[in-house]
C-alpha cells in the first residue's frame, strides 16, 4: 500500500451531550428509535463497501476489551481488516487480524502504519483520539451525533487543554436521526 | 398572543468537543475561519427575519452579566426582543426590553412566559439549559456546531444524570463552517 494516500481518521459515535459510552459500557443507547424523512438511508450493501474502504483500525485497551465483549452478542465489528491495539497489558487475542503494538504514538505511526496503511481509523477510546488530535497526528474527525442526551458517561475529548481548529468536510443526516460530521483537522 | 403555538427552543453555539463557552468568557472562537463550499449563504435580512420569529429570550443571570459586556463591543444582541433574565441579584437594567424575575422556573413558564409570548429561546447558560430539559419544559434544541476544538471551557449540559430521547428535526450546514442541529424533544 502506498503511503502517498495515508491518512489517519478519529472515528467516534457521540450523544448530543458529548459522550462516547455510558459509564456501565452498555451500547443499548446506540439502538436509538428516530425517523428523519429528509435523511439518508444506507443499505447493508453500501455499509460493507464502505468499510471495505478502511486498511486498519487502531484502537486503545479498553476499547478492544468492550469489543471483546460486545463480540460475544453481536459478532467481532472490524471484520477481517487489521486492527491493532495500543496496550501494555496482556491480553487475549480474538483472531489473527489483531495485533498488539506497546510503543509510543510516534513508533506506531512510522513503524506499524505508513509502511502498510492507507487509510487508517481510529475508533477510540476518548484519550487515544485525544493523543492523535493534540499530536496533530490526525488528519480527520468523523463524528456521528445520536439524537440521544446521556446525561453521564465518557467525554469524547476530555479536556484537551489546547485550542484545534477545523474545516468541515461533509455532513451526512441519516434516516436514523443520526449525522455524520466529517472535518479535517488544520495543520 | 395565543399561546397555541407555545414553544420554548433551548438555543447553544457550541464547539464540536461540546463547550459552550471559554473559562475566560472570551468569544473569539465565535469567529472562526473556515468555507464549506456546500453550505448555505445567510444574508444579514435573511437573519433579521428570523430573529423576528422569537417572541422573548431567556437566559440565567451569568449569560446576562457576559451579555453586557459584549454590548460595550459588539452592541446588545437581542435586540427590542423582550428578555427575562432568571436571577435572585440585583443586576443593572440594560433596557426597558429586559425585565429580571427571581421565582420558580415553573412560575415563570406559567405566569412570564405562557400569558404573552408564543416563540421562546432559552440562550444559556448551561444550568438553565439543563433545568428546562431535565424537567420537561423544554421542547426543541437547536446547537450549532462551529468548526473548532476549544479544549477547555464550559460545557452544555454538564452530567444530566438521566437520559432524553430526542426526534432530529432539521440540519443546516452553513458556508460559514457552522452546522446547525435542531432536535425536538421527545415527551
Amino acid at each position: 500500500m502506498a503511503t502517498s494516500n495515508f491518512k489517519i481518521s478519529i472515528h467516534m459515535v457521540l450523544s448530543l451531550d458529548g459522550f462516547i459510552a455510558k459509564k456501565n459500557n452498555s451500547v443499548d443507547w446506540f439502538e436509538t428509535v428516530d425517523h428523519y424523512e429528509n435523511g439518508v438511508e444506507i443499505t447493508e450493501e453500501d455499509k460493507m463497501a464502505f468499510l471495505k474502504t478502511i486498511d486498519c483500525y487502531v484502537m486503545g485497551a479498553r476499547t478492544y476489551e468492550h469489543a471483546l465483549k460486545l463480540a460475544d452478542t453481536y459478532g467481532w465489528a472490524y471484520g477481517n481488516t487489521p486492527t491493532i491495539v495500543l496496550t501494555h497489558k496482556e491480553m487475549p487475542v480474538y483472531s489473527r487480524h489483531v495485533e498488539f503494538f506497546s510503543g509510543t504514538l510516534h513508533e506506531l505511526i512510522e513503524e506499524k502504519l505508513k509502511p502498510h496503511f492507507g487509510n487508517i481509523w481510529v475508533v477510540g477510546g476518548a484519550s487515544l483520539a485525544k493523543a492523535f488530535i493534540s499530536s496533530k497526528q490526525a488528519n480527520e474527525i468523523r463524528v456521528s451525533i445520536l439524537p440521544v442526551i446521556l446525561g453521564d458517561g465518557i467525554r469524547f475529548i476530555e479536556n484537551m487543554a489546547q485550542e484545534q481548529a477545523l474545516h468541515l468536510k461533509n455532513v451526512v443526516p441519516y434516516k436514523s436521526g443520526m449525522v455524520e460530521l466529517c472535518y479535517e483537522v488544520k495543520q
